[in-house]
């Protein structure tokens, strides 16, 4: 395979901007092709996830082709969810090391912030398993339900679990403060993030990425430059979180970083810094776990203990991630890549020389994810530190569908959360939460009211049109089932054979 | 770059379908999947244009790869409007000749038959320029525009040009009737077509391709099997007729063409048949002429002396084409791999032995193009027996954004229709024309009523909200014209400085 290396990076400045979506790719575009020693590019490669819904464009490609002026060349446009800016760089990584061709313009953006925040939410949940969005599920609300889990899996208390993901958004806001690209250019406080509102237990608005327009821009060649594109991989994992048997991580990025690692013959141990999809304060926690920079359970305390900090051993989301420099959903696994180009560079604000960077991009909820490696290619690079890294043992990634299995009217919580924002129709607060059935299998339900909520409670469920409403089990309703099944039990006689009651005529 | 071979493939009978979008995609793979010697893919690639407003499916190569029980593995979406499928090959072919992947599952599918006609219609056009939209425009409406144009360019009668096109759709129809997965599986008569209704003047219903449900799949590998992907070129060309200097041909298809051939070694004359798109009939004509098979303005006389003909000397669209197989947009282009495929391995009604194939895909109207060559891996090839093929020189490909332009208030018809199935809020018939001002601009614009039109012919041009208005100037208005245009010009004193009209305080 021939290598890849990256020439020129070009980036908008992230937040709100007026321009049509076709401006806002040709500004980086046309940032990247300036900043390349050769500007003629043979192919563009475009990220973008849904610029039919958000702005009406359809035909991008050639659209964008168009109005670079490029219009000949050929251009396609690849989508993923909210990774598609890495499908991008992903499938000109491919053509360039092919051979077909010998430097291409990958471009990524999205514009977003036109539309009021309940139809963008609508088009973002459009990415989610619908029967979970019937109940009235949102991005955030899935991210909740994993966040409890998590909370619960590694025994965290609700303080600890709180303390991590305000570290969180206190880091990335801080890195984003020296960010002149980034959407937001301040810090924030601790009593700023414990002021701002919950918008799906445990997360509040400072958990969450904003809603964001922007683009960014590399260019792939064949030519070697300072910087190489040494390591990329992809995963996939079940679309709707009812078909996990994982909640507390992602296998879609275990997948890409084994490929990714493999490839650029490294380990989590040899990168200096990573840009990771943190559109939740939490996910970025996740992401640290799956890449194997550290063991599960342990990546909260990571950042509370400064080890992700700027000047911290493994700076983590040093541009500020999607959280506080911005989530134009197709942009931002390029802007991850522009960012880091620029800090191999030293373009950044960065004492010490880095020399392999790593970012990982999600699409959906972790269902389509990517993990690329990035290094200096003109400075000596160490031999590899570490074994080869192998992923670890993730119980099966699911994928067996359980569509047509009926659920039965009892079951417990596999994991909960109260949303706040709701999308339309739905009113707060809306009480949400997976149900294990007593066939094992899992379901979205709403609940009755949002009191008496853990994960292993007894609940009851029935269907309600599309969806499926719990009740929790009062201490008296579980008493007085418990007696009824030891009255039957001792009722029935072994001669005589028992017919289930909804079998008489 | 590493050779790429076809294994299995698979398609669904294209029609009507009333599965969900992913299962008829899961259909065409698990046909693939099965009649390849190896089951293991490392990754999906999938074409399709707009399930995000077609089925309101969003996510949708995590959703498949779900949904095949491929969970974990790479999967990513291209689109190139209504030749994604060929942008999936092109993809998947990159991929695998790099190296990166050995063996790939490549999907392309669209379901739109379940929404109105209107509806459809209204999705379909927006991959057309918006001004051109705004005007009541469609791509029905645009392409027998070109049409138009192509008949006054070769000097062609109304009824030799009828005739033409009735010969392809007669033709396309007839071998769609001994193809088994074509949508329309009858022959039609010249009667039958000249009884049906106009879309947009010249074209007729029986001109048009049918809306369509359908998926395709190709196994892409890089061991040795029968066939042979030994070419494929993309190309791209202006969204907007008013950015052309040439409508009876598509450079994006030139382009295309010339890369497919060079790679594969290969010239128009070693071709054995190719599958074409013919979303309109005069596309095909354009095509085979774009391709370098017939001189230009030569397409049509070819199909009506049956050198096209399913045993002719070159057939043209065997499979019956988009026109008769169906046309499921993202679909289309790998059909036409999986159509050509078929013949190869003999597996067609074909009596001769044929060796190299060639399909050709457009993406909205003539704007994101792809060639590719296939040819029988396992039989000794003649030498090319032709030159290294190169285009026919065509006129600049244009792409100079005239956006901000004003528009003079006369000009002269350079192409139109009269439209009889007009999208929401317009009234048929609805007359449009291309109009080209006095300062070179061409705009849409429509008829303010549909009698006197010709190419050529002097209009009046004004503004109308978003959109304009013409009028075509009567013999009286032009007689008057040029009797004060003298009169200005004998008054004009040459001592006199004079100023315009409109500079007067």
């Amino acid at each position: 395979m021939r290598s890849v290396y990256i020439s020129g990076v070009g980036m908008t400045r992230f937040g709100k901007d007026p321009r049509p979506l076709v401006e806002i790719f040709c500004q980086a575009g046309q940032q990247a092709l300036a900043a390349s020693k050769e500007q003629d590019v043979e192919a563009i490669y475009i990220g973008v996830m849904n610029p039919e819904e958000f702005t009406g464009d359809s035909n991008i490609a050639s659209q964008i082709a168009e109005a670079l002026g490029l219009t000949g060349i050929p251009a396609v446009r690849l989508e993923t969810a909210s990774s598609a800016g890495v499908a991008a760089i992903q499938a000109g990584f491919q053509a360039i090391a092919s051979g077909y061709y010998r430097r291409v313009l990958v471009l990524g953006g999205e514009k977003m912030t036109h539309l009021s925040t309940s139809a963008t939410t609508r088009i973002l949940a459009e990415v989610i398993d619908k029967q979970e969005r019937q109940c009235g599920a949102t991005m955030p609300a899935l991210a909740a339900m994993i966040t409890e889990k998590y909370r619960q899996k590694f025994r965290l208390s609700h303080s600890t679990l709180e303390n991590m993901l305000c570290a969180v958004a206190l880091k990335n806001h801080l890195n984003s403060s020296r960010n002149s690209l980034a959407q937001f250019q301040r810090a924030i406080t601790r009593e700023a993030y414990l002021a701002s509102k919950f918008i799906a237990t445990p997360l509040r608005l400072y958990d969450c990425s904003p809603i964001t327009d922007g683009a960014a821009a590399v260019i792939l060649t064949s030519e070697k430059t300072d910087v190489r594109l040494s390591g990329i991989g992809q995963g996939t994992g079940p679309v709707s979180l009812r078909e996990r048997d994982v909640f507390t991580s992602f296998p879609a990025t275990r997948i890409a970083a084994a490929r990714a690692y493999q490839m650029a013959e490294t380990s989590p141990q040899d990168i200096d810094f990573a840009e990771v999809h943190d559109a939740f304060t939490p996910f970025e926690i996740i992401s640290t776990e799956d890449l194997g920079f550290f063991a599960p359970g342990k990546g909260g305390e990571a950042v509370i203990e400064g080890k992700t900090a700027l000047e911290g051993p493994l700076p983590i989301n040093p541009s500020g991630g999607l959280k506080a420099r911005g989530h134009p959903v197709g942009a931002s696994g390029l802007a991850q890549i522009v960012e880091a180009t620029k800090r191999l560079r030293g373009q950044s604000q960065s004492k010490r020389q880095v020399k392999r960077g790593l970012t990982q991009s999600t699409g959906g909820l972790g269902t389509n994810n990517f993990v690329t490696i990035l290094e200096r290619a003109d400075l000596p690079m160490v031999q590899s530190s570490g074994l080869p890294w192998s992923p670890p043992a993730a119980p099966g990634t699911a994928g067996k569908k359980t569509r047509s299995r009926s659920i039965s009217d009892e079951g417990e919580i596999e994991t909960f959360t109260i949303v706040y924002v709701t999308p339309d129709g739905f009113l707060p607060p809306l009480a949400l939460a997976l149900i294990r059935d007593r066939n094992g299998g899992l379901v979205m339900a709403q609940g009755e009211d949002t009191g008496h909520l853990k994960i292993g409670r007894e609940v009851y469920l029935r269907r309600l049109d599309d969806s499926y409403l719990f009740t929790v089990k009062s201490q008296l309703q579980k008493v007085q089932e418990s007696l009824k099944r030891l009255l039957r039990r001792s009722a029935a006689s072994p001669a005589r054979e028992e017919r289930p009651v909804e079998e008489k005529p």
